[in-house]
Parts: C-alpha cells; structure tokens; sequence
C-alpha cells in the first residue's frame, strides 16, 4: 500500500502543497550512527531550488530545510541519525496573495485539476497544491538522507535531451553538469540549449526533456525478484516524478530493435578477479537484480503544460472555455526533474541495500 | 515490501521455478461472490501457453490451471470467489530430464545466472529456475482473476514493433491480433514478421519488441498520489516482467521532444454532459489519477538472451568460456510477453479500484 | 512492514523526540471532504495533556497543534480534508534546560535505554527521546481525525482498575469519567484512587492501571481474516502503546476458565429484524470480523518505571550503579493512557472502515 | 495492509479450506542456502495433528507436507533454501462426505459463521472453511521454516491453564511437555487435566486454555519502535490464532497490580562482561525491544464454541432456532494452539531478525 510514502526498509512520506505553510517529509528506517547535517541536505535542495536563473520559474523559494527529529549530536559534536524517524520541514516563503478564482474553476489542460476533483471531489487549487512539483523538493530531502545509507555509491544525473534535441555523448563531461543552468553534461548542446529555450520561454511555449541517472559503485546483488526488482523499482520511482511519461534502463526501447548477438553483455574476469562485463546495455541490472556494472536509467519529461497559447478547456460546473496558464513556471521542467531523478534513485538505492542486507545477509 | 507480491488490496503471490514440480499463484483480496471458473482462467493460459507456433519455445506444457482454494459453489450452482485466498497451481509436466551440468557451472550472458548466484549463493539452474518467464503464467492466472474485478474495463494488448519495424498504425485491427502468432494488429506488419523472424530463428538468433496494452472503461479517479500513482505501478508492473527494459505512457519519450501546444490534451463537454479530452497524449493519467480516457502504456522487451551464437563469459569458479545456449527458446520473448502486459493491466487496474473504493467510496 | 507507521488504507507515521523541537504525525489515507478542525483534535489533546493535575506529570506542555497540510476550506468556510496527507504539529516548549549526564549514561531499570543503545548503539537520552510516552500526543492527534472517518462510532474508554484495586462495575457510569482525574466511572473508586495514589505519589512510588475501550455502533464486517483480523490489530495497536504489557478482547483471559456453554453469545432476531446478541462474551468479534455487538478491549499498563526508591542498575561503560529517577512523571502512566488507547481504537476502526469498504464495497 | 499474509522481510501468505482440495502456505522472505526437509517440517506438523489422543478432534489427516517450489539440492545432496519462494502445501484427505445442509443455514453461535456471511455474503460452510483451525497447519509448516533463520534461539510453548486451573509452576519441567497429551509442562497437573477434561469431552462440552510460549537466546536489539516493536507483533501473531482473546508478555496484566519497585528489573554486569537482569517481570522486551532475557508471552484460548447443548440462534433467513453442534470437536482447543503458537513466535522472531540486520547490521 502506498499513497504517500515510498520505499520500504528505507522509506519516506511526503506531505504538503504548494501554497500551504510548509512541506516536508519523514524518513523512516535509516540507520543509525551515520553523520548527518541539515548544510549538507541543502546543497540538494538548493541545486534544485527554483528562480536560480531565466529558465526556471521566478517563485523565490530558499527552500531552507529543518530537521526536526531523528538526530542527536555525539560526544565528538557531530550529529548523527539515531535509527529514529527523521522530519524534515521546509516552510513555504513566496505564496503571492494573488486571486485564484480563475483557476479554481477552470481545468488547467495537461494539469491534475480535473482528475484531482474527480477522484477527491475537493482540492487545493493554489499552485496546484499536492500535484504541485514543489514536492519534489521533499524528495531531494530524503535523497540527500538515502545517499548517507550508501557512501560508497555516487549517485549522479544529466539532461540528455531537450525538446527533440539530445546531446552529443562524446562530448559527455561530467564535469559541465554544474556549469550551465541545464545539468547538461556537453558543453555544445548547452550553448545551444541557451538560445533554443529563450526563444521558448519568451514565446510562452514549453518543451520536454528527457534525463539519465547513472549509479556507479553499486554492488552486485541489490534487487528482490520478482516483485521487487532494482529496476522495477526505479521504474516506480521515477515514474512518481511529476510529468515524467517514461523510464527505460540500459539500452531500453532500443533494446526491442537490437538481435541477441548485438544487446548481450558478454564477460570476462577482471584484473580483480572477479567477473566483470565488456558492456553495459543492460543497465546493470540482470534479472532484477543488480549486476555490478553501473546501474543506469532514463526518464522522459513532458512539456510544462502552463503555456501562455489558450487552449480549450472545461471548469467545473461544466463550461466550455479557453485556457491561458500565467504565472511563475518553468519552460522545461525537465531541467529541474534532474536532480529529484537523483535523489529517486539514492532512495531506491538505499532501500534495496538495506533489504538485502536483511534478507541475505550481505554487508 | 515486495518479494514476491504483486499490489496492495487486491495483490497476489507467484511462487515456483521453471523445473520444479508446480507453480502457481495466491490471490489475495479478491472481493467475494464474483462467478470464476478454471475455463475462463485457462482460456487467458492458453493464449500465453509455449509450443503453440514455430515461434515459440518447442516446450510443450498444458499450463492446466487448478483452483486450490477460495471459491465456492452457490445454489444456483454457480462457483463463486468467496473473498479468501484463491490459490492457483499449475504443475510442469515437460521437464525434460537431460544434463544441466552446463548450465550449472557457466553464466549465460543476458540471463539472471550470474546475478542470482552473486546474490543467494545458490541458484536453480533448471531451465532458469526462478528467473524463468514459466513465472509469467502465475501472472496470467492472476490477471484472469483481476479481470472479475473490473467487468467493464476492456484490456486488450498488441505487439507493436519488433526488432526494428514497427507496425503501420493506420492498419490497427484489434480482430487481426488473435489472427496471427504475433498478437499483431497490423495483417501486413504479421506477414513481414512471419518471414523476419523465421529467419532469425533458423539462424539461431532473436529479437526485441514492443508491446503496448490499452485499457478502455476505466472510470476516472484510479490513482493515489503520489508514490501510489497510476502510472507508477503500471511502469513497476510492466517493469517486472521478464526481459522488459522500457516501459512509457501515452506518448511516451516521444513527449520529451515535443512542446506544450502539441502535447495538450483539449477539453470540451462531450454529448454526455460529461468532460471528455479531444486527444489523449497523457496516456488517461494526470497528475497520477485516471482521467476517463483509455490508458495506454507501452513496453519494451529485449531480445530473448539464449542465442547459439557463442558469447564470452564465465564460470562460478572464475574461468573464462564461451557459451552458446541451446534448447528450447522463443527468438522473440516479446511475443509471449503480450498476454502478461494485459494481465498485469489488469492486476493495477482491480488493485486501483478497491484502493479507490476504499479511500474515497466510488462505486 | 512497519517501524513508525500504523494502519493500511488510513495510516498515519509519527516522529519526534521528547526534548526535540517539535512531534508531529502525518495521516495518509483520510478520505477528502470531512470537515475537520484544529480545535476539535486540540480537544482531544487537552484531555491527554501532562500537568492537569497532581496524579500526573508536571511538565507543562500547551501541546498546541497545527494543521501543516491535506486540508482546505471550503465555498462555505468549512475546513475540509482534500484526501492528501495531513501534517500535524506539535511543538514542545517546557524542555527544561538541565543536566543530562547522569541519564546518559545509566541506564533506568524498565526504561527502554538499555535496549535503544543496544540496538541502535546511540540514543537521545534527554527525557526519554522517542521512548517518551510524549509520543503518545502525536496518536491522540490521528485519533482525533481517525473518528472523522467512522463518525457514527462512539468510542469511549475508561480505567477500571488502579494497581490491585478494581472498579465496581455495578457503579459503571460513562458520565464520572470526565468527572475525576483518572477517567474513571465509577465514582466511589475515583475518590479511593484519589488518596491511594497521592500516598503512592509522596513516597516517590508507582502503580499499574487497567483500561477499557468500548467501541459502540461497529458495523456488522470490519476486520480481515485471518492476518487482518480486527481484534488482532486492536491487539497490535494496544500493545504499541508504551508501558502495555497485555491486551484482551471481551471475555479476554478469563474466558481461559470457561465453558464453552458459559462462554457463548446465544442469538436472536431483534425487534429490527436484523439477528443481535444475547451477551456480548466475545468482545464484538467473532473469527476476526466485527459481529455488530459493542467491540470492547482491555490493556494493562505496568507501574512507571521511575521510581525514587534505588535500584541497581549499569551504565554504558560496564559500571555497576544504584539509580533513582528524579525528574516530572505521573505515578500512575496508566491514567494518561486512557485518551491513548481510545485514539488507538480509532484509527484501527477507520483502518479497517476503509479497507471492508474497498474490498467488499461496503458502504 | 495484511488479509493473508504474515511479517514483512520474513513473510508468509496461507490459503485454504477446511474441506477443499488443500491448504498451504508460500513463505517469502526466507534467506539463501539453510538446509531444510520435508521430514524437519512434518515433525512440527506431527505434534499439531489431529486425531493423536482421545482429547482432540478425531478427524484423520496424515497433514502431510510437500514443498513445491524455493529449494535446491547442493552438491554435498543437501536440500536448501534458495532465497525464493518455498511453497508448501497439505492436501486434505479426511472430508467427511455428509449433509450440510444444517451448518449451512443455521449460525453455530461462537463460531465466525455469522460474520463471515455478513461481511461476504458467502462462505464455505462446510467445517468452517477459512474460518477453521485447519489454517493453523499452515501456520506450523511456516514456523517450522522460520526456526531454521533462528537456529540460535530455542522457542517452546506449553499449556499452563485449563478451565480454572492453573499449574503450579514450581513444577515445571520442559520434558515433561512431550510426555502428555496436553503439551503440560506439570506432571501433575497433567494428570488431573486427563480425568477433568475426559469428563467435559463426555458431557458434550468445552473448556478453554492459557498457552505460555518461551523463546530463550533471542539477541539484543530485535524489535522496531514505535509500530513495529517486537512485543506488538507478537501480540498481533498470537491474537491471530483462532480462538484467542488474550495475549500478555511478561508479567502481563499482573503488571497493573504492581508497584514500580515490585515490577523492576534490575540489571547488573554478568561473568561474561556483559550487562543482564536479576528477574525478567519484563518478558525479555523493553521499548519494544528484546533486552536479551527470554521472551514471555502468553495467551487465552476461549472454550470450543462446538458443544452438545443447544444453543439459541439464528438462520441465515432469520428464523430463531437452537443450534447443537455434533461433529468432530476438540473439547479444549486450547491444547493444539501450543504448537502454533510456538510457530508464530518463531515467525516473529525470524521477521524482526531479518528487519533488524537490515536496518542496523546487525549480525
């Protein structure tokens, strides 16, 4: 059963709207004794704080988390998680008092609205409330936590495309990702990318994106099969992101064009002794279960459905009219899904380690 | 937590490995008084069932389904699913005897040999044991069941694409899928594939797929936001079968390279009185809630891994080898994978009508 | 799976410390559309709130909650839960600034210190960390929304036995529970328990206490056999309260010493048609399922552990001690439980409120 | 969410009816390469199984185990766990053919027939169906696996009450518990029990029981506060098992007669450095923790509701009738619930085991 909480040994619930006093999330499962600090939860969150530059909405949010339990400072002065639930809260700072009756009637296409009233009968229409992506910011909160649980696995994504345009990957550096405001990691496409989303930005249109989450380190033998695969679970995971439509792992959908002979991985043993692999298309995953080799996964990010073109919509006591979404937005929130794609994926992580840490023993 | 179950209120458990004596399934949370009957619940077997074409595995199995537990006769004679665990077995009866002294020491590339072992330290190597796609049958059975729950929704799936050539959309016949052994919707696409995969098949090759199941009749509201999205557990569901690498929502990746305009899904009030889209990008999900529209989802199936090509790789006691697997396989997995995606469709859809049901009261 | 999570369909997370900054829970599964209040869970929160009297602690907490989320009012001003995740807060104030360093390191005989260090190797030691029974407040809090869920459920509890002194039950009279200061109703054994634990409170001592919850007005069908069963959630929910050591339903382990003729609830057809039960010795439950009668629990609480009389005890380091806990506690813990246990009752009834109804689809 | 399923990293679901083809259980969770037998699992079954003394229901069933799936033959000939499923079946043999059409109409008054009808509007009438003890076998088969994640901890239960009359503990003697037929650990209780409960089985009429189960060696540091504390599962394993209406660990509700300085349990450092307790009034659990003592609980069992006397009742079509239950009945379940109850402490243990290694890594 899930509505609000993800994972399972390691898990978290988020809670919160957009336009309500805070948001936030409680960790639970964590293990103890690992140092912790609320400076280091933030340099997540801040890499996904919105108004960082033109491309992202203008909402000025410091995003400022607080640990509210869960921790305790050690003889050494050094905080440290006690195994106990950690709360984080972040208060909601820049909700514009603005009047919000037009869009409490009127179906936002491409939006929750509609279905949020269908299903609840009632919502949060300020911001978009629970469907808001200002709960990802939870997310990159209790990923920052997840990435303590597995240290020795960095944990690292890209924009791989925008719009229809993807990057090059022979220019891959990952070096570029923090030097440009797209967490593009070819230098060439970003430059590109300036000029192509000003132009998408000032003409009130928006466009898609699709992002790659590579984790390197991860030991062989996280996943549960059948019904709890590392790659299921990343599917899952990534799939709960707002306005993600698809996931794929390793070669994916490119995959189902490829022969046997062309999608296999074939083995050696390594200069380690061990068994190592001389590709990666299955993404390091291998039955469920991970494979040793980095485990990498895309998703693909619809175009913010808040454009300034009006399009024909419906509101709630049944009228027809036309639509035009103004406000704060992102042209591409693809950009911003970057790091909450990380941070998905250091929780599956985390949780996958500590199951099979239980189940079978492993360190 | 999910080792080995399926779902939350209506959730099932397969157990079983591909060489052992039986597999089956255990329903649980299937609501009472819902009329069943080993021949509709076969009838969904027989459709997956191996050995029925060329293109298939020459495995010959009845996959004759019994009914264990959790159902019985009413006085109008009618058998009936009483609201307990119905427990479905399925005994293998074509375990050829034959030496898997092979198998067992070497990790076949593409397959779950060396990944399971890494993991457990002991593995079935019969025929897969586990990581066997015999595994999907209890899921069909299960998805049979899942059907009851939800009457009015129709779920049908097709193949799509496989290895390269996708099928013509224009020529989309739902009575063409059962009229091939592709489960094709496209007549001409079935009669190219018929020829391109005996091809491969004779040259001891294979090929991936892509499958996409529709789901027409959902009612709007199934979908608990946010960790228990629709689209989330569709993409966790379709994420667990077998060799699937890729799994997308209405348009998919294809989303990333378009803008908001041609993404929109437009609303007018249909001749029902009722909000109704004027297209259906979204795939029926917004905001992780079902929004009346058919739910589209599409996967990814890599190529069958078991090739006679040899491949390098290795054995459990660290030697380098080649390895070329022969027996009795499909050259296009993807095929068999068509009635599991309906099932598991189905599994999601029943589990999402009860969990609605439950928090909010529909119908 | 479940470390500080409780229920299935309603379920609500707690976290915080004793002496942290703040205690809260999220509720996650509440259907949308109650009208809800802080004053009416305030309510509730004052009845359980420490320093109202001699009898209990004299830590003075406002226990002032806040709504953080999952609500919104309506066109008539009506606050109204949307069906999202409802943040509740407490903040504690009266944490006294004080020495901690005895507490650090030895650890109280019957307190949880011991086996929170041996488990988790670092613990919040000031005032019991996530050990206090301040975590009690958070439930009392979910309670208060769980009774939304099942409003034409009365559910009621009260102490019926204070050490070795039982109530009459001939005096049993609803009314006197808010009347004295340990929920008690019957009002002769209110004014003995009055004297009797002020003698206990002087002399530094402490005493046991038996409760009693009666649900009434349960419909016929909430509960699901045979690993969710009614009572054995009741049971579970009891038995996480702190300090419980056992739990019964009905007759409870008196039915132990029985007949099977004494024991039985015989049947009838009432004046309403509908069949009802001649004596309720089962406790309203029969094979786990609610059966319509009154469905009425009892749990034991052990004495307080802090006591001032000395008792030998170890620290951290391997030292033998003798420990006396000074400090603010309540003589009888078992009294303040009495708004704990009826919140427990609530939330299992709404659990299972929401879980008949999906599954079976019970109004 | 829990209907049939049992923990959560250690888990295992049960099906079927009293009088179907077969009952079982699948156990998931289990880890890798344990040595397990059919023969280790039927001795558990052997002591539950009916029909072995005068003194319990005289139905005949071999209950004999098969597993069907999650085990594997090493190469030393040793059958173990693989870490999949372990599917575990008994087939029933002895049913009876007979006219139900009595039980089916009429409501045993005790018995769960009512409700399950009420909450289902079917159910298999025919000897109890889901509701029957039979289920328990299921329950045995999977304790028996869940001893072999515990090898270390030694799990015994015996019936310490029978009617009114307790044993005299200064007698007990864990030999003596296989010695007769009522699984008492006092001789000489044992053989007043045989002539007091000849005399009750002969009049047609029943008795109840108290079940005390003793697990020894249980480490430090099992149990997850605040929901999932060990002594709280353990109540929800034992309030689970049909009949019972009571469950209390330690010194139970006695505790609530007591003062602080009765209930105490000391703690001093023992010959092997380590600290332990001069008395265990705890039963082995504090903060819902093991601390290393034995953990005590025990539970109630109500008389056999099946006995000769009439008994007012109802039918299905509201008629009021008298109901005597003929059959083949156990006079005291209370005796053949100690091997179960055994089974679900030692599914308990082997669950938060597994949970606690993966959250805090431990050994």
């Amino acid at each position: 059963m899930s509505h609000n909480t993800f994972g399972s040994l390691f898990r978290f619930t988020t809670w919160g709207e957009s336009h309500g006093p805070a948001l936030g999330c409680v960790i639970d499962g964590c293990p103890p004794l690992l140092p912790i600090s609320e400076q280091e939860i933030q340099s997540y969150l801040d890499r996904r704080k919105p108004g960082q530059s033109k491309y992202t909405t203008q909402r000025r949010e410091p995003d400022q988390v607080k640990i509210l339990s869960g921790t305790m400072t050690d003889e050494e002065g050094v905080l440290r998680t006690t195994g106990t639930p950690i709360s984080l809260m972040i208060e909601n700072t820049d909700q514009r008092s603005k009047d919000y009756s037009e869009i409490k009637e009127r179906y936002r296409p491409g939006h929750a609205d509609y279905t949020y009233d269908a299903k609840y009968g009632i919502r949060d229409y300020r911001g978009g409330g629970r469907s808001s992506a200002r709960e990802t910011a939870a997310r990159v909160a209790a990923g920052a936590v997840a990435r303590l649980v597995v240290p020795d696995i960095s944990i690292r994504a890209a924009l791989v495309q925008m719009g229809p345009h993807k990057i090059n990957r022979e220019n891959w550096d990952w070096a570029e990702v923090d030097n440009n405001p797209f967490f593009c990691p070819d230098k060439e496409a970003a430059t590109f990318y300036a000029d192509y989303l000003d132009d998408l930005r000032k003409s009130g249109s928006s466009v898609g994106a699709v992002i790659e989450v590579v984790a390197e380190g991860v030991p062989v033998g996280l996943g549960a099969p059948v019904y709890g695969k590392l790659d299921q679970d990343i599917a899952s995971a990534m799939m709960s992101i707002n306005a993600v439509k698809g996931v794929e792992i390793g070669n994916g959908f490119e995959a189902a064009a490829l022969t046997g002979e062309e999608n296999a991985d074939e083995m050696r043993i390594g200069s380690d002794g061990q068994p190592h692999f001389l590709s990666n298309h299955a993404g390091g995953v291998l039955g469920g279960i991970s494979s040793g080799a980095p485990v990498i996964a895309r998703f693909a990010v619809k175009p913010t459905s808040s454009i300034l073109t009006p399009r024909k919509s419906v509101t709630r006591s049944g009228e027809e009219v036309d639509v035009m979404t103004k406000g704060r937005h992102d042209p591409c929130v693809g950009i911003r899904a970057v790091p909450v794609g990380e941070a998905m994926m250091a929780c599956v992580l985390a949780d996958h380690f500590l199951r099979h840490r239980g189940q079978v023993g492993g360190k």
